[in-house]
């Protein structure tokens, strides 16, 4: 079982990061893109034996613990089969 | 209407970054974690006008171009209403 998480920053929460790549790429001539925000995108395979439900739980408490840091970041998570 | 652009590293590639986050998980107990890839993700806000296939095509050119190193990484790009 696969699983994925997605972690960003709060959308109150200021990008520097996003913003310079926002920046680079209107220098770059891409002027269609209005905005940017980055991101940490994870990937992660669980052994088997867990049922999808544990599989959440389980990733949910890892990405809120170890992945993400609450006060600033929001995650996302999806069990993939 | 948004994009969303996944980078990962080609799964050829070593992802050190994804081991140490591994080995610290399996040490905390989540033993049920098999294997960690980590990879960068970016949220692009592009400005009215655009076809759909218009931004995918644009969004495509900068991921390749910009956002990803096609030599060691990949890629996947989402086009969001």
């Amino acid at each position: 079982m696969k699983a994925r998480v997605f972690v960003t920053l709060k959308s109150t929460v200021l990008d520097p990061q996003g913003q310079t790549v926002h920046h680079a790429l209107n220098s770059l001539g891409h002027k269609a893109i209005a905005d940017v925000r980055q991101g940490k995108y994870f990937e992660i395979g669980l052994s088997g034996g867990l049922s999808r439900e544990e599989a959440l739980r389980e990733v949910e408490t890892i990405a809120h613990d170890v992945l993400a840091n609450p006060v600033i970041e929001e995650y996302r998570v999806e069990i993939l089969d």
